[in-house]
């Protein structure tokens, strides 16, 4: 790949969680920003929901290259590929979940729903905006619904 | 910043667009996706809308350092974090966008609604999932509604 084709983030923070189990989207955590970057979340508690887009930092290299996926590894489902399932093999591996803003401290964000594990890196913070990240007349394949 | 906490991204492929004005989210542009990643699109056209991710490479360091701005530029709104907004500027500047797919032709997603600019390097796409990325309840500041 072209080098100037590179492109280099660093986190803004990162996470604290006890997360492990896959299905629980009850869970609450926090999002601790990094002290230089705090003047960044003022005003961010007047939102009830964020994006987070956080990196999957613990992927190894031969699965960031996968190009193709059982969805949720069942071989009854058929195989598509990374970029169309929320698997987090994507060939950049950035995972986005919607989550509640439950308080802010200072630069600690406690949130619930937040489906990443302890110490992953965050990249970036999108309020939830009602009008444009809300889809009309969804379709999806028939597939997602067995899962 | 200590040089383990960087991130390396490559773009899976790029923006083609006529985009140049901020409101129009009915422009339809395409997503060239790398030949090289052209499986990972298997059975994408399935869903009708997407997240896709994408890097603002066109914005100066010193604008990416700006912590606090007023939304939308202007002056009678207050000073907010730029977390706490869905302006560019934020330390990591990656976009995210709600488009419905228009069609899939080999490695060429056609969309509608992408407010990226011609060239712009694409990172990731997401299958839009109607329950995780859909927000009930949801609150948002007083400036939002004036914008």
């Amino acid at each position: 790949m072209a080098s100037e084709e590179k492109i280099v983030l660093y986190p803004v923070g990162y996470v604290k969680s006890k997360y492990v189990n896959k299905g629980n989207r009850d869970i609450i955590s926090q999002i601790v920003i990094k002290n230089e970057l705090i003047e960044t979340l003022q005003g961010i508690e007047d939102f009830s929901h964020i994006f987070v887009l956080f990196y999957f930092d613990r992927i190894s290299p031969e699965k960031k290259s996968k190009l193709k996926l059982h969805p949720k590894g069942r071989a009854d489902l058929p195989l598509v590929g990374t970029l169309g399932s929320r698997s987090m093999l994507h060939p950049n591996p950035i995972g986005l979940t919607l989550v509640e803003i439950i308080k802010v401290e200072e630069n600690i964000l406690t949130v619930k729903g937040l489906d990443a594990y302890d110490d992953t890196p965050v990249l970036d913070i999108k309020p939830y905006d009602p009008e444009g990240d809300a889809a009309v007349n969804v379709r999806v394949p028939d597939w997602w619904n067995k899962i």
